[in-house]
Parts: C-alpha cells; structure tokens; sequence
C-alpha cells in the first residue's frame, strides 16, 4: 500500500507492507546490510536492505545507489527501538528513479556562500526541512486565525505609481512609458479596503532596496497586514498579541519534530502568551541610557538598542509611543503627548528584533495633510489616500508583521536569509 | 451591544438594542422619518430616525447625514418583512465620525477610466464588495483545500535572475548593479522544494509586461501553483478538478447573498464536479476548423478558439496535449505521440476562457538540455533548474491557477480588471 512515513511513524502501519516513493538521505553498509535513510516530504525513516533477503538484482541496485538518488520501495514496517524514529523498514523490492550524481552538500562543512548558490539544493538538508515546515505553519496559522475572527483577505498591488515610506530604498521599473515602484508595504491601500469590508488583511511580498548587509534584511520579505476600521491603539495590540500568540501555539502543537531538529529550546516559547511586555519609547530611552548606550530621546532606535531590550524578556515586548519624528507620517499623535504616536513595535525575546509594527493611523483630512506638508512628500501623489478621509472617514489601525522576521526567531536562526525559500540579499539574486 | 450587521440578519439580535459602527451607503426621507442604509463591512441594512422617536439633536445630524458619511448608531432590531433583508434598526442614538464630501461614485453612469481612477471608492459599491468578498473564499478555499491535502506553502522569488517563460514580457529592475527580473511564475523555483517536502504550493504575485489591451489581462496577478513529486499527468488533472470544485462549492455555500448582487446565474456553477470535460488539442482543431476557424494544426490557440469552446459546455473543460512547440520547454513529451506533450489547460466554460495551465515536467536531464538547447535559451541561467534533475529527479507534475481568472468566471465579470482589488494593466497604474 502507498503510503507516507509520518502515517508509518504515527504507528498506522506496523508489520503491514507498504510502498514509499522518495530520496535517500543517507547511506551506510554493514556486512551484508545497506542502512538508508529514507525521506519522502513527510518525515524521515531507516530502512534496510539484507543481503539474503532480497534477490540479487535488488541488493546490486542498493549497493549503486547514492545519496539523494530517488527510489520506489516496497517494504515490511517494524516496530523497532533501535531506529532513530522507533520503526524500520525492511525492504523487499527496489525501484531506482534516478542515481543521483555526487551530491554536493553533507560531506564537509559550507561557507554561506555556497550554500546560498546551492540554495536549490540545500533546501533538502533536514534543517532547512525543518525551517521550510515552521514557516508552513507560522503562514497558515496567521492566515487562520484571522480568517477564524472575520478578517477578509484583500490584495495590495506590487507595482504602485509612488512609494509608501522611504524613497531612497524602492526597486523600480520602466512601466509602459512610465515608471513604477516596487510596494514596501500593503498598508495604504488596504486602508482603502476597511471602508468595504471593515476588517480585512493582506498576504504577499514586500522590497526594500536596502543596502544594508545585516543579519536581519532582506530585500524581498512577506508580510501579513491586518487593517481594521474602528479599532484603536489599545485593541490593534491585542490583535497583534492573539496573532503572534496563535502562531506560536500552532508550532508547538505542529513542529515538536521540527523543534527538535534545529535544537530549539522551546521553554521560552511556552511563555508567548498575552499580555505580553509593555514598554514606552521614553521607558526604553531611560533603560538604555542607563545601560551606557549613546542615545537621546527623539531618535530611533536600532538593532543594538533593539536587540538589548529583547534579551532582557523571555516573552515579546510591545514598545510603545515612539516620537512623531522618527515614524511615518499616517501615524495619530497621542491626545495626551503629541510629541509621540499611538504606534508600537512588537519585538521576538531572547536577542532578536522588531517583527511587528503598527498603529492608529490619523483619520482626520486636515491633520493627515499637514503631516505630508510637513515631511515634503507630494500631495498629488497621495491624492487617493487623502480621499479616504473625505469620505466616510473613520477611526482605524492595523501593523505589518515580517513572516521571515518570526520563521527568524521562532527556529532561532543566526541569519534571517535560512528563513524564507529563495532568500533575496545585496549580494544574492540567484539561484 | 456592539455588533455587526451579518449577525443581525441571521436573526440573533431580534428587539434587542445593539451599536453599529460603519457608513452611511444611501440616505432618502419620507416626512418625519430618514431612511438609511447602513453598511459596517459584513453587510447593508435598513435603519430608520423618526422624528418622534429621537431627540432634536439625533434628528437634525440625520438631516445632516451624506452619502457614505462615517455613523456609530445605537438602534433597535426589528423583524420587518418590507425591509430589503427582513430586518430594519430603529435608530436611538447617532454619532457622526464624518459627514462625507459628495461622494463621486453613483449618481450617474460612470466611464471604465473614471472608475478606475477612483477605484479607492468604487471598491464601496455592491457590487464590488460582492467580488471582493468571492475572491476572499476563492483564495482561502483553495488554501483550505490544499492543506486538507497535506500541501506544504513554500514561497518562490519574485526577483530573479532570469526569465521563466516569454523574455519579451518582463519587467526588470536595477539590481545594485546586477538586473533582476520580476516573476512570471513560481514553478521552477517550487520544482525544487519538492525534493524536500513532496507536496507543495506557492501563493503570490505573478508579472507580465504584455501590451495587450484586453478583458483578460493583468500585468499583476495573482497565482496558486501546486507541484507535486511523483505525480502523473493524469493525477495532475484530477487534483485542478478537485481544487476549482472545492473552490466552487465554497462560493456556492458562503456566496450567495454576493452572488445575487452580481445577479449570477448559479446554475451553471452548481454542475462543476468531476470529472469535467475532456477534449485534447486535436480534437479542439477538428472542432474549430469544422466551425470555420482558420487554424491548423500546430498553432496555438487564441482567446477567440478558447472562447468557442467555452461556449459549447457548462462545466470546465480540460484540453489536453497541445503541440510541444506551442508550450513551454519543461514539458514532458507524450510517449505515445512525442509531437505533443502531457500538458493540459483548463477552460472556463460560459464563453471564458484559461484559468490553468499545467503538466507533467520533464525529469530526464538530457532530454531537459535538448530541449533548452533547441528553443535557444541560455543553460548557464538553467544550471541549477539542471541540477534538480541530476540529484535525485523524479517523475513530477504541477499547474498554475490564475486567482483572477477564476474570479472574472465565477463572478461573470465583463473584464477581469473587476477581479482584483486594485488592477494594474497597460494604461493603469494609479491609485
């Protein structure tokens, strides 16, 4: 019987026969024994091949085979203590696909750079496996949870006419004549959205042309982007902490396996649950003056300052009411200190970095073109977005979250470029 | 009680008193009473302010109240079978977050360009809600339906090195210092993943720089691409008829109150379940060539051909087994007739046309680099594409499903430039 190897290692098939399609992993021969690992998509099993079990074709094809090569096998499921994964199988009929030429990662340790020029093949290692699975659950667990409380999906476009945040980081492209940017963010356009639906959300690719080489950029990266109409400050972080909370759940109910591959202390992670830490700016300034860092209130923070208030907190920290200054320009200034905005990031614990930022955008026409006024951006070009305070505008917020950001800090990676498929950098266009 | 407008309608706040918060979508008068019609994002409802029944205040802001104004309203439910949906509020209590500018949209017929300029607005009419809330279930059926099926999302690259498919219709973009090329589809880079988790699919944006000017053409749309190891062609047609049923079935069950808007005949759409139609490519010429089309065998079919045959069933139809020479370089070869290759579309019927294309892919590396050779491509670009087949290849299959196409179908949409929440074609790249 067809069948996968998490049905076998799930127990569903003990002493039966059954037939698995996939790669060998790995493979070692004792005596009159070949051991292979086998993977078929759905986990990983051992098998063997015994020299007096089997005809002689099926033993000479098993002695030719490689690592990665792809087999069709027919085989007997043993409960088995010794097997790394508690069962085995013990093969009885081989089918080779293809003798896979020597394969060019496991052998020795690689530079990154290899690795990402590799990128196709890497993917197979059981790490990068393990990644690929956790991002598979943080995506559709977001997607359901929001799904699950009312949230309509909606699509922001790619190629927009002007740019959203920071100009000076934007991709852009002849567009017919004309020339289009590469969208850095979902967020004014979904805002149009809230006025249809109320509560809607979008899914898909973000870039930044950022020439920075750092651990944490990349210049293509996903997000989810809720957006919603009448909610305020308060209630957008108890939708960023339910989301992130349902993310991490889902991987601890899903990926125990995976965890346990890239050797993942899951403690921390049982801890993610709301409240989560709340901190203002003006709080974080103080801390980090204290701890000798060299900054003043009114100036942003970055990774360093970011990454010392995230090791001090086992769960993710809410930082809140950052300076008008230092934030975009939608943002509503706080009634009770208008030097700041009802904005926060969320930043992932133990060392990592923001992976969240939101706010109550400025709903009222006159307030929010002062703002573009003030920062020197066109007015024209933002005509549309200013229609949406024209009519029928309401109060609203909504945050951005970087699924590579959470795939980073969930599976704990050194570098955010292991946590998405293809990863895009300043230097790493292909494969 | 703070509540939303669909639960209303189900009938769960009968005499109670409940708030709603949301838009003003049509106001008249009628002596001493104000009709409005009230939309909050899950649905319209009628709502009454009698002079009699209100303070003098609530009164004159209903007077004051414009199309699409911004309202929280405190009311009564009640059943009320003259009512458009069986229900009607008696408002008590009125707040304005904004009396509206006078909305542009609605009081007369509008031109295509006029609305496309003002599509921030346009997307508040019925009928557009209604598409947006069926391309919502089209794209989270589909998720669903793939995720019940053991699919794992992976993400494809959006900036590449090289082209997928037609070089002459991409859009490209400084690279620092390098060119990157926007995506034409997922599915090579997925093709890759397979050797990792088996069964996969992308969701994301797909490019076209094509300056054709026609109802079913975006230059950005949106796309699901499953690929799955050690799948036939057959089993590949089998599982795009069960992803369009599950995505049909969805929209018949959650949609019929959109549909209705849309004034859908839903006849056509309660007859898709497999098996659909079969014809292969040949068969389609003899249809055509019998029907007074000038096409030989050999050509590709266009729009009108498709559309031709669309018209003649109800239900999709699979066409199978074009020419190798009109399809794309991967495809694997007919054993039985190497002139054409196991590929199929998939027709929409009604008079539309492609939603998919998909086919078995070619797994042999020789053969592969004959036929990269033969259309002239570079091989170089295609060395790690080559790799996939040098280190553990297997028979695979997979497709792609146009989000947009299928919404434009289900929804009978004019153009598909409707089946998008803010479509990018030729002469249109703003808002």
């Amino acid at each position: 019987m067809y069948c996968k190897i998490k049905d076998i290692l799930d127990g569903k098939f003990d002493g039966k026969e059954v037939e698995i399609k996939g790669w060998v992993q790995n493979k070692r021969s004792s005596g009159g024994i070949q051991f292979l690992i086998i993977r078929d998509g759905t986990g990983f099993i051992q098998s063997t091949v015994h020299r007096d079990k089997v005809d002689k074709k099926t033993f000479e094809d098993a002695e030719k085979i490689t690592q990665e090569s792809s087999v069709d096998i027919i085989a007997i499921v043993k409960k088995d203590k010794r097997a790394p994964n508690g069962y085995e199988l013990q093969i009885k009929k081989l089918k080779i696909f293809q003798i896979s030429d020597e394969f060019p990662i496991g052998k020795k340790e690689h530079g990154p750079d290899f690795l990402l020029s590799h990128r196709h093949l890497w993917l197979r290692s059981p790490r990068q496996v393990a990644i690929l699975r956790i991002r598979d659950t943080i995506i559709k667990s977001g997607l359901k949870y929001l799904d699950d409380n009312g949230f309509y999906m909606v699509t922001a476009p790619l190629l927009t006419p002007t740019c959203c945040e920071d100009s000076t980081t934007l991709f852009e492209t002849p567009y017919f004549g004309k020339k289009a940017y590469l969208s850095q963010s979902a967020q004014l356009y979904i805002e149009a959205a809230i006025a249809s639906l109320a509560k809607v959300f979008s899914f898909g690719p973000a870039f930044r042309a950022e020439k920075s080489k750092t651990v944490r950029h990349l210049t293509e990266c996903w997000m989810i982007e809720p957006e919603v109409a009448f909610l305020d400050f308060e209630g957008n972080i108890k939708l960023q902490e339910e989301l992130v909370t349902a993310m991490i759940k889902a991987v601890l109910e899903k990926n125990k396996k995976d965890l346990d591959i890239l050797k993942r202390d899951i403690k921390p992670l049982k801890t993610v649950e709301p409240p989560f830490v709340r901190i203002s700016y003006s709080e974080v300034i103080d801390i980090l003056q204290k701890n000798k860092f060299d900054i003043k209130w009114g100036e942003d923070l970055g990774a360093p300052h970011e990454k010392f208030i995230s090791k001090q907190f086992e769960k993710p920290i809410i930082i809140h009411r950052y300076p008008v200054e230092v934030k975009a320009f939608y943002m509503q200034p706080d009634p009770e200190n208008p030097k700041v905005v009802l904005c926060n990031d969320m930043i992932a614990p133990e060392g990592y970095g923001e992976i969240i930022g939101g706010s109550e955008r400025i709903w009222d026409v006159k307030l929010l073109k002062q703002r573009i006024k003030k920062i020197g951006i066109s007015e024209k070009a933002y005509e549309w977005y200013l229609d949406l305070r024209k009519y029928g505008s309401v109060p609203h917020s909504g945050f951005g979250l970087g699924i590579e950001r959470v795939v980073w800090w969930v599976c704990k990676l050194p570098h955010i470029r292991e946590a998405i498929t293809f990863p895009r950098t300043l230097n790493r266009l292909y494969p």
